[in-house]
């Protein structure tokens, strides 16, 4: 079976979890206890914090471990968004989107920017929304549905320049461990994942700015310093910390190899059949295409049948009842391309093979589909 | 080693991890997926999902899987208790007794119901605070620190024969898998967590009445019926339904034992040494008492250094700065009494000899000090 939907998850790493397993049925004590096996386990996951923060961030920074990325983008914008406007952009996660609509339930004035045509914010009329009553401006790092970048340090900047007081979140899911990056001090929250990158479902992390004074989201024992009550998930914490330490270790071989093998797939794929909506210089990691007069969900399945897993655009977005995607829309994407939306997303373990495989697979779905229906 | 603190956290049932580790190398799927694989996980969350329900509630429930009993808690108690007061015990658990301070902050009236020797609420006390003003009441099931058992299903019939539209909820994570008991209909909300109950960490459940209106806490991709949005923790949730499912299946035989273990305990442990705090109708997993003239702490310390590992109350406590435990206080102890507090919490897998042993330790070290002091 071929898997390319690794923006949706990927499969825990066997050597991380060979290591962290341990963390199961031997060092299964509560991190809270006053004993001594209790508190080993509390110092394995100060160490765990801090390798994880050193991979993107400098001693100015602290994270706090979450239940995974949609907590810790709730946490950011309930507790950032608290008075006054809110700016994000219509290519959101909907973990940061459904917040900011809450929000504005709850009386707070929400902005969204608008999205350039592969799916990166207008910067520009992003800035255009900051003002001096902006408590909080939210931007994806790395685009879930096309794989485009937004410079976040660099609008960190501009919004800074114009209020200095407004706080700048970053959904960073599909950036963390797969691209080169380090958090400016103009950015102030950061969510990541531990499932993106090999690590657990069930984990995640919020990397704050050391001095800003946050709110808890989850209330009650005081672990994480006070921000994150709950026992905490000593074997995903662990698994995060051992998947990432290995992705960054690796990261410039591959991002070179998952690289290449985005570039095998456009080129392999047939240009009368597919349309490619990803930017050339995004994030390689993702290649996100549109069939022409074949549904996505048709392929997705048929592609199944024939051993190859991709998706149609965020697995999140599957719970909706909405047809297209809405940040496929936002690209300026027209509903009959939405409709053919396929989402290929590469992991460190694909192959050339693999993708020369699934590239086969996908033209021949749609040559035949098209053949059929004409 | 003897582990006594298995209300702090459980070991992960090896027999369940054999069973469930097929979900974190193969069945490594985001459930939300269109793909079969994925699909497949769906139902198999959904069929976990039914498993642990079936245990304590009817059909006119359902349950929402959450990172943890914390949560849970937080759920309930800030999507409950959004208008005019709320309802509480001084023997809660610090996830809801901190969220209910969170919500005074927030200008909710918060009203505290004082305990019993034995850590139970006064049930009378507590129901002559509520009045039609009252949106939520919370009442832990089993107190994680004496054992005490609420009568959930009485407390909540008073309370809504006082305001039948004041919600019920409760913290069950001490009672699930551990006492007979099923969810009246007059009780709303219902925490449960994986890892009392040889679970994993990172896994819980918030328990609701079907036809309940429930606002979400946490936003996003709309996972658990939108109300729990983040990409299902797979393997936690299939560890939590096996580990329940063996819980239930053992439910009379694991309490004869573990109430033979906590009365072999009693009698072990020197009355000249120790005064029982726990109640003698408590629920049997928990055993507090105190030693007199010596501190939990020290006697903690020693226990672990001869391989008897126990607690000193909650774990989740001791990231309190506080010196005392502010639920035995609330039960009447003075504060020489408090400082000697040791919590013994026992599992199934405990055997006889292990509790005859750790008597024997902890009468030596009591001794010992007693006389090194004198």
């Amino acid at each position: 079976m071929i898997y390319l939907d690794n923006a949706a998850t990927t499969r825990p790493d066997e050597q991380c979890f060979e290591l962290a397993k341990r963390y199961i049925l031997d060092d299964y004590y509560n991190p809270s206890a006053l004993y001594a096996e209790g508190y080993n386990l509390h110092l394995a996951i100060k160490r765990a914090r801090e390798q994880l923060l050193s991979h993107i961030a400098g001693e100015n920074f602290e994270l706090i471990f979450t239940s995974c990325g949609t907590e810790s983008d709730n946490h950011a914008l309930f507790c950032g968004g608290r008075r006054g406007n809110v700016v994000t952009t219509e290519g959101e996660h909907s973990a940061v989107f459904s917040a900011a609509n809450e929000l504005k339930q709850r009386g707070i004035e929400v902005r969204f920017a608008p999205l350039c045509p592969d799916g990166s914010v207008d910067a520009d009329k992003l800035l255009s929304l900051v003002d001096e009553k902006t408590s909080l401006v939210s931007v994806i790092h790395v685009n879930n549905e096309t794989g485009a970048v937004n410079d976040v340090n660099a609008i960190a900047a501009g919004v800074k320049s114009i209020n200095r007081h407004a706080l700048v979140h970053s959904d960073g899911v599909q950036a963390f461990g797969k691209i080169p990056f380090r958090l400016s001090r103009n950015i102030d929250l950061y969510s990541i994942s531990a499932h993106k990158i090999g690590g657990m479902k069930g984990t995640g992390a919020l990397i704050k700015r050391r001095d800003l004074v946050l709110r808890p989201y989850v209330f009650g024992g005081g672990q994480e310093g006070g921000l994150r009550s709950g026992t905490e998930n000593v074997f995903g914490i662990m698994m995060f910390a051992l998947a990432a330490e290995k992705r960054y270790k690796n990261m410039r071989e591959n991002f070179a190899r998952v690289s290449s093998l985005n570039e095998l797939c456009r080129r392999r794929l047939d240009a009368g059949l597919f349309d490619v909506i990803s930017p050339d210089n995004g994030c390689p990691y993702i290649l996100t295409v549109a069939a022409r007069g074949v549904r996505g969900e048709t392929i997705l399945h048929e592609a199944d049948d024939a051993g190859l897993v991709i998706g149609t655009g965020s697995a999140c977005s599957s719970n909706s009842k909405k047809r297209y995607s809405r940040v496929i829309l936002a690209c300026g994407v027209d509903e009959d391309t939405a409709d053919g939306i396929l989402r290929l997303s590469f992991g460190p373990e694909n192959t050339q093979e693999e993708i020369a495989s699934a590239a086969k697979i996908l033209n021949d779905i749609v040559r035949n589909r098209r053949e059929i229906m004409s």
